[in-house]
């Protein structure tokens, strides 16, 4: 049985996770880490399930008064690392899904988790079917250096492209030999048609209402395509790989950057 | 019976329509129309079907011989013109696949249509799959504002976005409410991503090998997206649609543009 | 401005239908019927908006004392018959989502309307992309008869094939010639492989976590192939369908029935 | 300079392998076996490509007078066996697409490999996208569990579902943890919607015109679904696998079968 901290409790990925606990067998959620409702239990605030729980505001308290085995930190980077990092010295093992921490956070994280022989695992994206995507991406492209790059969101969203199709092509450019893609002479009557460049191959960003977050990977070679695609309609989608990490995260002493190092 | 002369019968839709023509029981090739063999019958050219029928180089000369209901004319725009012109004079009617034909020459054809009551259809595109993409466009256009289009060739392709494509996105127009698409304050972290603005919806033009000619247009609102697909392997897809205008070629008696107005 | 009664504010519908209500500049929320909370407002139920617009149980009381247009009923069948008798007896257009309405009620309503001069819109399916692929998919199957469905769902479903698939299976057989598809000689060496017979076409049910609401219609044709694809996420999908009927229903003096017969 | 023989010059797949040979640097065409025109050159046969390159029908008399490095058998069975065995005999590494190979000739080559201390490849499927597909559903199935594949080939096909995609099937087994999938109590009110049942997973095969070789398979989980897929549309989606095939072939010294254990 593993004993389970959620700090974030009212967030999106927080509630979430509340669930993803109360769903499995094996696991126990023992205490909250919460910016606000010192000393409460969750069934006392409304929006959180009916659970005799306690809440705190400070996370060194919650970890010397409260016997757990792993931190699930799913609040903001400054807050975030302070948790994980005093989770580790009470020897508490951290899955985080903050984004944000420094390279010199990761390090100092690094040298405690040596230090005090704890695991502890950080992945910006918790998503296991685009964590596979990606890798799979990464993959392919050995073989099939032509790849096009299709991501589609709903129309709030304000970059393209997608920070994925960005980490995707990153990660794609490892493998693939580099090849400036289309023809030579090609020419764009409409400008952008053919869409973004990034190191030779392309990226095409959707924006439309109706879609939420997806993504397909293209490779081309003759008389065959190959498409990996991947399409996520709500945070459900994060917690199969949060809990992937719940049960690596016990057998580690180290720490673990990104969940494609996991898988 | 339709009796048919074919024009262009050594062109990569020259073969197939005789394909075609030898496949349907209510069709019969009785000429061909090429610029060179004069005098010789198909079964005398290596690449051509072992038929007994008769080559001209001078359609006039054919057109006065022959007995002959149909001209299914797959030159080049000069050619095919003069062809198709004298095809009406001796009361043959024309099914042109050929393209690039001026607004003059349709109109001169027009009028030989109606002076001699005799049916003509001309046809850019003869794919129905491809037709009936762009009229289903169209009208999902009235209801659905927000389109975006992505269109797939292989890597020889010149021109960005292809011809369909912008036909496509001109038919739309017709039909959509005008609207510029994507939040107000998005950004291109990458240029080109968003692909081509066309009247405010989107255009996306991948090249890879292993790809033909496919297209999709993708409309969303909010809670649903209703895609139009139209992949093309090869020209036997211009076939049904030739099939279906020698039918309706018989029945009329003006120029007929464009193989939408004929489904 | 249309002023609106909403029938079942408190199911996922009738939520949906409030929000939108809310979100057009047009329209104005006059009162809810409801089968519990007589006499209380919007604003004093936890779960509802903080609106100042009065709740009814008995629908002929609110149609007697509230001046409205519209209603938009959400409930179910034997409720939603009297509730739309009733509307249109006190000259309130009914815009209906309830299903199950039986031939002699849909009878009894059109005589109703004629008589009083009256619109009133019935439609089992208010998402506007479904009703247009599947009447796209009718149009298509008069030039491809060859045709199969794949329909995927969450894996919470019961049947198989969904309602919709069915639906659009009966609409092709509509319009399409009958051909039994597939090889003669055709062998499953699993059985069920080649999905469901209807009509001599072919439907597929997929059945997966991750997927809520998905529907494509793929002909084939020599060389080409086209797609009619329907996704949808959320409940959302139906406000234009509704919203559209708001509309329609105000110009009309009958009953229509199927949203197909809208657009 | 690699010096290649070709078994089955006259094949679809022979003549693409000639074709390929013809466009690498660093190949060149020796000779090629064929079960006729022994004595000619592949010039003298009108079908072949105009090069001074002699045909064989007997193997091992190929294999005496000709100094080469790789044979690429692409015949039968039976007559495959014997040209690879006597290939390696002479020290000629063979690479194998003809399919059929018993276990006990397998056993027999893998002997002969390590005596002679000479490589061998054999594979099925030289389709590198399509053994990409397979690898990445096995990998994919250790963290999702609930797959449905989709395969779709021309109406021409006989077999239902595809060698590929019981193939898949089968690798995803090996690594999926067994599953029912779907509803414990879900009806097929047609049946056969929901597929073949493989070991608690479903396989759906569509069959139409216009379709050449295409396969999707569908992991879903809550939240998300992960598809990988393969397009082919003709015989030269092999040819990248068998170049990469006659690279590896040189290195090694043992039989090694299937692509997916040189990828």
């Amino acid at each position: 049985m593993k004993k389970i901290i959620i700090a974030g409790p009212r967030g999106k990925m927080g509630s979430e996770a509340i669930k993803l606990v109360q769903s499995q067998e094996d696991m126990r959620l023992v205490a909250c880490i919460d910016r606000k409702n010192n000393g409460k239990k969750l069934a006392d605030i409304a929006e959180l399930p009916n659970l005799d729980v306690p809440i705190y505001e400070d996370a060194v308290e919650c970890f010397s008064e409260i016997d757990a085995d792993i931190l699930i930190e799913l609040t903001i980077p400054e807050q975030g690392y302070k948790h994980t990092k005093a989770a580790m010295e009470h020897g508490i093992r951290p899955v985080v899904g903050t984004t944000g921490f420094t390279e010199e956070q990761i390090d100092e994280l690094s040298w405690l988790a040596s230090e005090r022989k704890i695991g502890c695992i950080i992945a910006p994206n918790f998503a296991i079917g685009a964590v596979l995507m990606m890798k799979f991406s990464q993959m392919a492209a050995q073989y099939f250096p032509d790849v096009d790059i299709i991501e589609k969101h709903h129309d709030n969203k304000l970059d393209a492209p997608s920070g994925t199709a960005v980490k995707t092509a990153e990660m794609i450019k490892e493998s693939r030999e580099y090849k400036k893609q289309g023809h030579a002479d090609e020419k764009e009557t409409y400008p952008g048609a053919r869409g973004a460049d990034y190191d030779g191959m392309r990226i095409h960003s959707v924006r439309l209402p109706g879609l939420v977050a997806h993504q397909e990977v293209i490779f081309g070679s003759p008389g065959q395509t190959l498409t990996i695609k991947h399409d996520s309609i709500n945070r459900a989608s994060f917690m199969e790989g949060i809990k992937l990490a719940t049960d690596k995260v016990m057998e580690i002493q180290e720490v673990i950057y990104g969940l494609e190092n996991v898988l």
